[in-house]
Parts: structure tokens; C-alpha cells; sequence
């Protein structure tokens, strides 16, 4: 048993953050951490030659002030995504390839479909207010429809709906029916409109930290010191009139509050005692983690820039649906990484494991030429089935859930207060957002301790 | 550490049923449940001079063969709910007394779309597979959209809207705008139709088993013997080549089989290890339980019937959402239930005990007269912070649950089998599904066990 000020659970971006700012305003701190390495939804490993590759949680962009606040802190700089050459997009059985956000030799009536759908999500994004998205004018029409019957409804171009269906319902990691239109504005709006969300230069992967998001979690976690426990996954929060007993495996920490800094099912798998209020505790049962598998492969050299490709590409319903590559800031070696998400992660992770690097690699070589089948290392990392995310890369709120729960995402239940990017308004789902719900849970349990 | 053949986890009906059909087939069991008490979602408690009170589940009807075989088998009769006199129902500030299925002096247009409404449920109801509703002609396109969003789309008065939402989305127990169309026609299908699901008289409420539920489970409980361990909440299930060992609170049993016979979302509360397939551990995030609060209300006669009124009454929005004459087979006491569901169940549990209680009686006295103001007692169960049922009386899925997931409502992981009311083809949300739900997961592991 040990006595802190504060316990915080989970050292994800959001959790490290939270105690980083308690430590530093002089309060003492345990941070629990269920699996052996901090980072959460971020796994940077190194390999040999300086190579880094991020597993997880990769990019920042325009408008991530937190992060980027973050890596000034602990002199982490950053570097572009590299950009250059040809995007690929395999579409209606034909690959196009093609500079800018999406291919104009595709049929006109596809890319005008697309522009008018994408600016009318630009204008009803913008009525959503951050804070709470659950007060929007249209909150209550637009909470009782799909994100994937509001794409049948205003997508004449079959084609059209179902490459924005893949793009969106891809960044919530689940299918498009399980999404709430809502909650898919409110997450646009959160990142500053669907440019940023869809983007990659000037969007959500616009950039990298140099050395990966494990040059920031690192620094962090040395200055936090040993007030990091890993291994230690906590089952039992129990709250009394002075404070807060959390039990863990091998461990109970005492505490006058505790900052919960998990997803947001990984947060039902808590006993809580007494119960949490009703909204939250049925929150805890309404908002999803998805399905995503990240593959970064890895070859002597970025092949693909000298055939005047970027290595981004897009297939909706390929073993390989998206590719960007992940090169670190150095010339070589190249990485590429291919991310599946949703129902095909699912499907993915249902084959066994060659016969998913045989699919996952086939698929890419269509796009990238033969080179592709012989990387020198192939990293996967399957998020779809790590215990202590729930899966990845964000939890999702199906239709009903923000306008009858949406409030109890951050609200304190006495000495719980909770993080995590799913509770932060702005940048909400990205490492920024993350960041940000450690630092107002940290304000708020400050406040409190006063 | 006790060893047997099979450990099922929660006796309600249908660990109660699984365990009794095992036992019967001359295999050992052992029965772990959280509470102190048996019979999960329903639970019936005794009153002085032969006073039952049903706090949960309490009718059957029709069709429930399976319940009503195990009625048989322990010689408990039935008796039919008392359905004289007239109902009352308030809509568009309008107080109406009537008999049949709705008041047909409101407007000619209200009640022609909601028998045009009606009538297209049980068409579209007729064509979903009991077995695999997932496999139905428009189930991506019903599971796509809202219940909310449907009725929006087709009832073309408000009045009629508000009454079906209300109706329909209450017995899920949910807002209409969190449960998908194909579920609610799944769930309506199951149960033989619309018809079956709103309706009293030949209906989901059209009968009670004297003494109520506990009249069948306690028999069945006393049949167990020491095979059932209350006060045990499983948190931990892990397979292994030659078996299984769940870790309860206090106790580790070590079986070749287990039936885990619990809600989803509580399923999901419980560490397997090794992890369940994606799709099982996907869905134990993705169909939450319900709001609930059935009080019942004690006078020494059950005064309504003398003044020509049923007892039954619905006012969609009130305190008192839906009432029901709840007495026992004799003439006297009279109970009334009254039934709060979904955003309502919730409201009233934010308020106290107190604001509750005069809230709920002032509702009804303004339907049934001052009378009701003074109970001889008040039966509250608030099944919304139950904790081991996570809510009441259902499971419902939200949109794209049913399509993605849905064959693994039953599918068995390795050793581990699933039961539970949402588990079951037919009368699923009713007991009687909670006990063809444990019947059919029985045989699973009789056939496994030979």
C-alpha cells in the first residue's frame, strides 16, 4: 500500500501527460500501467542503424498545438511526411495514379459527387460545437442516423459513397453502420474540418516526431521516474469519504484522487465501488474500440520514390487498404506502413499469420511492383486483439450515444476524473487530443487538491 | 479448487436452466452467481398473507414453450393477466379510455398510420431468419438505420411517431435512436411479431405463473442443491489443452466445460485468457444493457378494477411511463407495476428516493385517482444500477452490430459455451429465451462431453 496524491491509470499519451503535470505541480504520483511499456495507443521500437518505426499512434498536424508543445518541451523536433510524386487509388477494378487529393481522371461525375459531399461535411461540421457536439442544432437528427446511411442518402455515385464510406468509416476503425453521423462530424470538427481528418500535408499526417512518438513518452517517462509501475493492471477502484483505494495486480495505491486515462471499455473492465453514475457507467458500455492492424515493412532503400511515388495509396476492400510511407527522417531505409482497419482488420486477423503477410504483401505489389515481396523486415503490430486497448485506434459512439451520454465523457465522478483522446473536444482521437485530456484532468484534480 | 464437468457462470433462468439440464444428463456442475440470490433478471420477493411480488421479468405468453414446460415440470400453474375493465392512454395532452389496442376516438389520422405502421413492422418482421437475421434480404440495409430513424421516415404524424417510438424503443429499454432496425425487427420477429411484443392479452404479457418466477426457480435451485454458490462473482475464465479454470471471488473451479449465462456487457467485465476471437470480445463491447425501473405498487384491493379500468395505462414522457395490474392469482391485495424505460429510467434514477416516489405516484393518481397516492408499500427495483445485470431488462444492439457480429452471439469459444436471453433465436429478451438459451447451450456440451 502506497500513499500518493494522485493514482493515475493507464500511461498512454494521456496518462503520462496527467502525471507529468501533477509531478511537476508538486504533487506525488502513481502511475499504473497494465502492460509492460508505456505509450498506449503509440509503440515506437528501434531496430538497427537508428531505425525507428512507430506501431501505433504516428503522425501530428497543423493545429496539434499540445503535442507540439509537448515535444518543444523535451526538444523533440519534428519532420515532414513525405509527400512527393504519385498517391495511387484502386477504384471500380482500375488504379489510378495521380498528384493532389484525388484522382481528376476518374469519371467526372465520381469526383463531383465527392467534392459536393465532402463540402456540405465541411458545412455541417462546422455547426458542431466542441464542447459539446451534443447541442448542436441538428444534434438530435444527426444522432439517429449512420454515418453510412447519411453517405446512401447524399451520394448519388455509387463509386463516390463507397470510397468516402472506406476514407471515413476507416478513421473510426469500424464499418460506417456502426457509426453515428453525429459523432463522425463532431470527430471532423474536433480536427478542424474532414480536410484534416482525410489529409495527409497539412492534415492529421502531416508530420512526425524524429525518433518517433517514443522520443516523447521516453523523456516523459524518465522524468516521472519511479513513480511508473508497469505491470499493473488495476481492477478495483474504491472510493470512500477521505480518498481513493486502487487495487492492481501486486500492487494498491492510496490516493486522494484517481485520474482514469484508459479507453473507454478498457474502463468498464474496472470494478468501481460504489457504482459510477448511471451515464457513465453506461457509457462505458455504448462507446467501442474498433479494428486496425498497422504493417510497417521495411526495405534497403524507399524504392518507391524513385519510381515517382509517394507510397500513399488507397484500396478500399484490399488486404492492403491504405499505405503511406513511414520512412524515418534519414534517406534509407524505407518503411512503409500499411494500415487495415475495420472490417477487413477483422477479417485480417481471422487468417493465420502467413497467410496474412502473403495477402497483405500480394496486395501491395499490385500497386508498388514486385519489390514490395521481399522486405527486409515486416513489423506487424495488430491492435485488434491487444487486451489493454480493446481493440484500436479509437473508440466510436454509435447513434444515440453522444446526445444521451455525451456529457458524462469528462464529467468527474467524485474523486474519478477521467482522460483520454475519446474525452478531449478538441483533436479528439489523435495523440494531440490525448495529450490535451491529460492536462485538463490534471487542472481539474489540481484544483481539487488545493 | 472443486472439480466438475461443467461450471456455468450466473444463475438466472438460463444458468439456472443450463446447469439443471446438465445435472439431469447425470454430469457434475457447479453454478457461480454474483449475487446473493438467484434468478438474474427476474426476482420475485414474498409479502405477509401469501403476497408475491415479481421485481423483474414476470409474464409469459403464448409460444414460450419453453418456459412453459418447465412450469409443467415443477407443477406451477399459471394465470391469465387480468385485462377487463378499460385502458388508458395519454398522448397529445389528452387523457383516453379505451378497449382493444389503441384509443380509437384520437384522431382518424393518428390511428390509420399507426395501424399502417404497425401492419409494415410485421411485414418486414416476417422475412427476418430467426437463426441468422444477419442473413435477411435488407439486413445490411435495416441494419444500417435506426428504429428512430424509421419510424421518422415512415409515420407521417407526429402524434403516432411519439406513441410507436415510445412503445417499441421501451421495450428495449434504450432511446429509439440508439437501437438498430434490424435488431428491433429481429427482436420483434423473435417473439412471432409486433403484435406479440406490444401486446398484453395473447401477448407478451398474457399470463403469470402463480407465485411468480420464483415459483420455478426456486424448485429448480433446491433440485441444485450445493451445486449453487452465491456471492461468487466470476472475474476470471482461462483455457487450457485439457479443461478450464474460473476464478470467482473465493472460490476456483476447474471444469472441462463452462456456460457463461450472463449479460453481454457483464461478459464482458469477466479476463479470458487466452483473449476470445475478435468478433466475440468486439461484440461483449457492443450490446449494452438497458434502463429500467419497475416499482410496484401494494393497496389493499386493487381499487381500478371496480372503477371499469384495467389497470394497464401508457403516457409516454411521464414519470409513470407504463402501468400494469400486477396482483396475484386472488382477489386481494391489488399491485400495480408501473414500468419507467430507457431515458426516463435514467432521469428518475438521478433523482432521489423520495422526488422518485412522488413523482411516480402523483403520474398515476392523475390516471387512476388520488387512491394511488397511498400504498400500504412500494416495491422500487431500479435495474439500471444493478450492478451484475449492467442494466435491465435487455441487451440491445446498436446499427452494424447484428451484421458484423452477430453469428457470434452463440458461436462457442474453445470450451467456453454462451447463454443468456440475447443468445436465443426465439424469444430472445423474454425468460422463456433465457431458457432455450440454456437448454441449447446444455446440449452443446452434452454432445462435447461424450
Amino acid at each position: 500500500m502506497s500513499d500518493v496524491d494522485v493514482c493515475v491509470v493507464g500511461a498512454g499519451f494521456a496518462g503520462l501527460t496527467a502525471a507529468l503535470r501533477l509531478k511537476r505541480s508538486g504533487h506525488s504520483v502513481a502511475l499504473l500501467e497494465a502492460r509492460d511499456r508505456v505509450g498506449g495507443r503509440t509503440f515506437t521500437v528501434s531496430g538497427p542503424d537508428g531505425l525507428w518505426i512507430d506501431r501505433g499512434g504516428a503522425w501530428i498536424g497543423p493545429g496539434q498545438d499540445a503535442i507540439l508543445r509537448l515535444m518543444r518541451e523535451f526538444d523533440v523536433p519534428s519532420y515532414k511526411q513525405y509527400v512527393d510524386g504519385r498517391a495511387i487509388m484502386v477504384t471500380g477494378g482500375k488504379q489510378y495514379r495521380y498528384k493532389g487529393t484525388i484522382p481528376l481522371t476518374m469519371s467526372p461525375w465520381v469526383v463531383a459527387n465527392m467534392g459536393a459531399v465532402f463540402a456540405e461535411l465541411g458545412h455541417m461540421s462546422k455547426s458542431i460545437p466542441l464542447e459539446a457536439p451534443w447541442t448542436a442544432k441538428n444534434a438530435d437528427k444527426w444522432d439517429r442516423i449512420t454515418l453510412a446511411d447519411w453517405l446512401d442518402r447524399h451520394t448519388l455515385s455509387e463509386q463516390a459513397r463507397t470510397l468516402l464510406e472506406a476514407a471515413i468509416a476507416g478513421c473510426h476503425t469500424s464499418a460506417g453502420s456502426e457509426v453515428s453521423m453525429l459523432f463522425a462530424l463532431y470527430q471532423m470538427a474536433s480536427g478542424g474540418g474532414p480536410g484534416f481528418l482525410l489529409g495527409v500535408e497539412n492534415g492529421a499526417e502531416d508530420a512526425r516526431p524524429v525518433g518517433g512518438m517514443g522520443a516523447i513518452s521516453g523523456p516523459m517517462t524518465t522524468e516521472l521516474g519511479d513513480a511508473v509501475h508497469l505491470n499493473r493492471p488495476v481492477r478495483r477502484i474504491v472510493q470512500d469519504d477521505d480518498g481513493v483505494t486502487v487495487h492492481a495486480n501486486g500492487i494498491t495505491i492510496r490516493a486522494r484522487r484517481v485520474v482514469v486515462a484508459v479507453p473507454i471499455a478498457i474502463a468498464g473492465q474496472i470494478l468501481y465501488e460504489p457504482m459510477l453514475p448511471v451515464d457513465r457507467s453506461f457509457l462505458h458500455q455504448r462507446m467501442p474500440s474498433g479494428a486496425v492492424i498497422k504493417t510497417n515493412l521495411v526495405y534497403r532503400t524507399p524504392f518507391w520514390r524513385d519510381d515517382g511515388l509517394s507510397g500513399q495509396s488507397f484500396a478500399p476492400g484490399s488486404p492492403a487498404t491504405l499505405t503511406i510511407d513511414a520512412s524515418t527522417d534519414r534517406p534509407q531505409p524505407g518503411v512503409l506502413c500499411v494500415i487495415d482497419e475495420g472490417p477487413m482488420a477483422r477479417r485480417l486477423t481471422k487468417l493465420g499469420p502467413a497467410d496474412r503477410r502473403r495477402a497483405v504483401l500480394a496486395s501491395v505489389a499490385e500497386r508498388l511492383g514486385e519489390k514490395v515481396r521481399t522486405p527486409v523486415d515486416y513489423v506487424e503490430q495488430n491492435w485488434t486483439v491487444e487486451r489493454y486497448s480493446g481493440g484500436g485506434m479509437m473508440s466510436h459512439a454509435p447513434t444515440g450515444v453522444l446526445t444521451e451520454f455525451g456529457p458524462a465523457l469528462r464529467e468527474p465522478c467524485g474523486r474519478v476524473h477521467w482522460a483520454g483522446t475519446e474525452s478531449s473536444a478538441v483533436m479528439c482521437g489523435w495523440v494531440d487530443g490525448a495529450v490535451r485530456s491529460g492536462e485538463r484532468a490534471a487542472a481539474e484534480v489540481v484544483a481539487q487538491l488545493v
